[in-house]
């Protein structure tokens, strides 16, 4: 059965597996001190165009979450997030794990604004109880965000003033970057990125890797002994080459970005066609992630024959559902779901 | 440079990136729930002779004594270790990281005794300042151990007789199971650890695979919600396929135990011909680290051409070195090191 | 300068120092098995009218609900309190500190309902994602709220059926319990308090003691080595006799609800000034906070003899403060304020 | 029954709950602003001879602790302690709790000395495996000892220097510091601990407080929002006035060091009893707990009448027996001891 359920779903890009068969029997030491993590790390600087960016490679992206996180909080500090934000819903507590409070801002299509975090961190500081509550030690957010949407150059500016304005960093989940980047509606560069906030990662779990997650510090502000609070973590890869080739290979000529931009193209094919047979869109998305307002019969008809996720309740006829598309999207099972609707 | 500096300075086995090639575009579900993972766990089940086991993959070594201790162990407890141990010494406070301590004993090469556990828990239970102490819930070994030496049947049966005595687990932690395994010191099988114990974990990562250990909990014992733990603690692989896949290799023909076998030749050639040559080993070792007391020159002279680890002083003239073989070790690359000295 | 700014501001009941000096040089062993928490437990179950009550008694709020909820709560599991509960808002993060997440709900006058916990639960387990998320493993609620509002008996009950339904313990902060108790508008006796419960504490520290809470188990279901976990959060007190001493005096001939009738009789003597003096009162509070709405000349003049809270802004003129009575206010120190509004 | 089992048995010195009754209705801010605590650490400050000293009342001595190596450490690191230390045995793991782990050196009489710290450390920086092991973070002893040994002037210096060469805090527990500074054989005041060590605490439960000890950081070295911290832990008083009375009273006209000093005389009358009737001493020590071997009858025959440890088997015949003293000990209570051996 065909699947739209979410974006890993296949293995990696043939490119990736082609590179890891190529280099195999090459012996490299471990812990990410092979040749390949220090080339991809390199070729992820000059995209970002950061010359003293500082990289480590992850396994993936609720223990990058984590990581990072907790070392880079402050022990009575917090990180405030969206309440729609990946570590506030769907990581388990992966973060109090560590002992730090998600401290949340009420989202606006799973964004915050620089205001919000503003107006956020000036309540507390005016609080006359403040000794008594967590410190907000950060701001977390998603790019794209969890619903698919997209901050634009001007919005996450002011995320990052209003941060720097209160000296804590601004860290950016970007486990579907990628996808976020090559949607005709971002106005954002990777190098944008990497200036306007303190840490990143750029997702390669979900955009043509088996696994893996590059952390980019941008601002030459890597945790102190930042591989030992990995290891502490359970989170330090021995053959770290696994993620070094990987990352390699997809910032060796545009590949992330290239596979990046197919997933787009195949999510454009899918709301085309949705739109042309007169469904509507529940939201405006241009991201790899299509939101359709879908009655209950063509719902049961193609479940038949494609997998994909039943979102939420529209009305007492209607699902919102979604179609998810990756790297590895084929056109031809898109044109198979649109033949069925 | 020739390398013998360790067990995991190549890719994976050539048949476990032929089936991640195979399978490469085959749509599966995520985070362990894909066919792989499940045909993997029900070739491990018939190996181990162990019908009801309930298997699940990690990613790495210190990862999964995290996650297993973490899981299984309740608050006020900790985990008895000899104090060469893996989570006593080289994981960077992992399992403190949790919020357990390490309860050490006293090793003899590596191991712990049954009667010493006996003991340890005897005591523990006598002294009158029980309430204020943590209470030992749990006793983790390696086999092999941090030292190459291994527990015999009967060790390991006094060992399990001790814990299920004063009814706590036994863990052990197989990151070189199939190197243990494969020695001609070894009488245990793959069954008589699962019958043994009450949980274990087959290493992957140095044997064969790219990334992957296999937790097996083999009394019907899996903690509850154990998906959930695997979350919190930032271990869960989305694409489950990538553990799933390397381990329905390795458990296919008896991949992980030939592969093995052939690391423990290498071994037994390295150890024969610096014997045949005059040096003296450190340790009878029998498994896939050697260790040799050598002079300085004959380790200025060998460096050049061959790195491996100086592991500490013998005298004032000479040093013990260590040399490990894997699956990957090749025949000509151990004839090259014997040529040198 | 008078003070109406909290409830802890003078030192104990002079009864309770009376029976600390009297008892002073009495050899009593410690960690709260001398014979007055011995005794004083006896007091607090005949109270509650609950033979197999578990008592234990610790030193602070805070503390008490570190201690209480991650003892009880599985490592997978957080706590479900009101979006204005004290454990989510002014205890500095101590919940996250243990582990575990606060699941927030949106709170009513302080409260939320047995439907809201209901609902919230039944969408947890009807979410696909709920092995991704934080299981709901309990439910904290205080009793007078943080606003100094109250749950009736069918609010509670209601709360404690979808508890029982759901196989989740109720625990309940009571650090101002006899206040709540003592209101005109309660109709719960702490005996219903405890039927309803699955483990509640009663707060001293606001009620007549120098500090002290005791933590009532209702259901046989202390767990297990609970003295063990108590001390680990390094909350065990040496000398457990101090508590045990000011407990037993309090719940003594009922001082405890004597004592906490008076600061509801004074709490309504001054709402009663406020409201004859024409000031409105923000809340219809029957506890022993009280809020007015009171414009910025008459908050700036009593400031110079009074300290209170000045709460939030109302409008642009005027600001809602609180005035907080305790056992120890003096009826002249009313009189006083309400002479100078 | 009389009985000399431990140091902490009977309530507080009168004076101090003289000066509880005095002061009780004063009305006071809360969680350590008082302005009790302010005097008592004005107090402090003048004793030990330290202006810059940061001060703060906690309550217990585990809970101090944990507090302190918390809020010290940093999350890669952990605290060197004798093996024999308190922290390393007897606190239930509330080190651990806090994610930190106890770094143990084989202890001399219960001390270690200024060349094992900087062995120890020497070793960590030149292991090739460094960055995969707990790094040293701070060095925790305890004066007295546990075995109620002490350090000297020199011994204490040296650890100091140790200290300061590898740039990390000692830090001392003074649980029954004023027992160490009374000894006849103690050659250390109070400033020149302050002097020494970066932290230390003051110990008030053993030696005159219901409860209470101080913290006290020495080289303007407080950890930052330290408050803050102390709430997250659960410790943070709300009726700071509590601790702060009594110290205001310990440290006025030199208590504290007038009823340590009556606890060591009360010691030596043990001990010259039981020398003068024959008895041997199991250890010469000279502070408040003295050790003495005794034969199983006369074990038996005082257990009728008097409390005290059986510590434990010294030969077939004989067991090793403590008896501690205290401040509030009576020299009749002694006799009567002596009048049954």
């Amino acid at each position: 059965m065909l699947s739209f359920a979410t974006d890993y779903l296949e293995g990696a890009h043939p490119k990736v597996l082609e590179k890891l068969v190529e280099t195999n029997m090459v012996q490299e030491p471990g812990y990410g001190t092979d040749s390949f993590s220090q080339q991809a790390a390199d070729k992820i600087r000059e995209t970002i165009n950061c010359p003293q960016a500082q990289i480590k490679f992850l396994v993936g992206g609720t223990q990058t979450n984590q990581v990072v996180i907790d070392a880079v909080l402050k022990k009575y500090e917090g990180v405030i997030a969206p309440d729609t934000g990946h570590i506030a819903t769907h990581e388990a507590g992966a973060i109090e794990f560590t002992g730090h409070k998600v401290l949340t801002i009420e989202n606006n299509d799973g964004k915050i604004s620089g205001k919000q975090v503003d107006t956020f961190i000036n309540d507390f500081y005016k609080d006359p109880n403040e000794q008594h509550m967590v410190h907000p030690g950060m701001v977390y957010i998603s790019q794209p965000t969890e619903y698919g949407t997209l901050y634009t150059y001007d919005e996450l500016k002011s995320l990052s003033e209003s941060c720097r304005k209160h000296n804590i960093p601004l860290f950016i989940d970007g486990a579907r970057l990628g996808y976020g980047l090559m949607s005709d509606k971002s106005d954002l560069t990777m190098a944008d990125i990497a200036e306007l906030c303190d840490v990143f990662y750029i997702g390669g779990t979900k955009i043509g890797a088996l696994c893996g997650e590059a952390v980019v510090f941008t601002k030459n502000n890597e945790p102190k002994h930042f591989t030992t609070l990995i290891k502490q973590h359970g989170a330090l890869l021995a053959k770290g080459r696994l993620t070094g080739i990987q990352f390699l290979t997809l910032f060796t000529d545009d590949l992330y970005l290239k596979i990046s931009k197919h997933a787009i193209d195949m999510a454009k094919r899918i709301k085309d066609g949705f739109l042309k047979k007169g469904y509507n869109p529940y939201m405006d998305s241009h991201t790899n992630q299509q939101f359709f307002i879908v009655d209950h019969e063509t719902i049961a008809k193609l479940k038949e024959k494609v997998d994909f996720a039943v979102w939420e309740k529209y009305d007492d006829t209607h699902m919102i559902v979604r179609f998810v598309t990756c790297w590895a999207t084929k056109e031809e099972s898109v044109d198979a779901v649109l033949n069925l609707i």
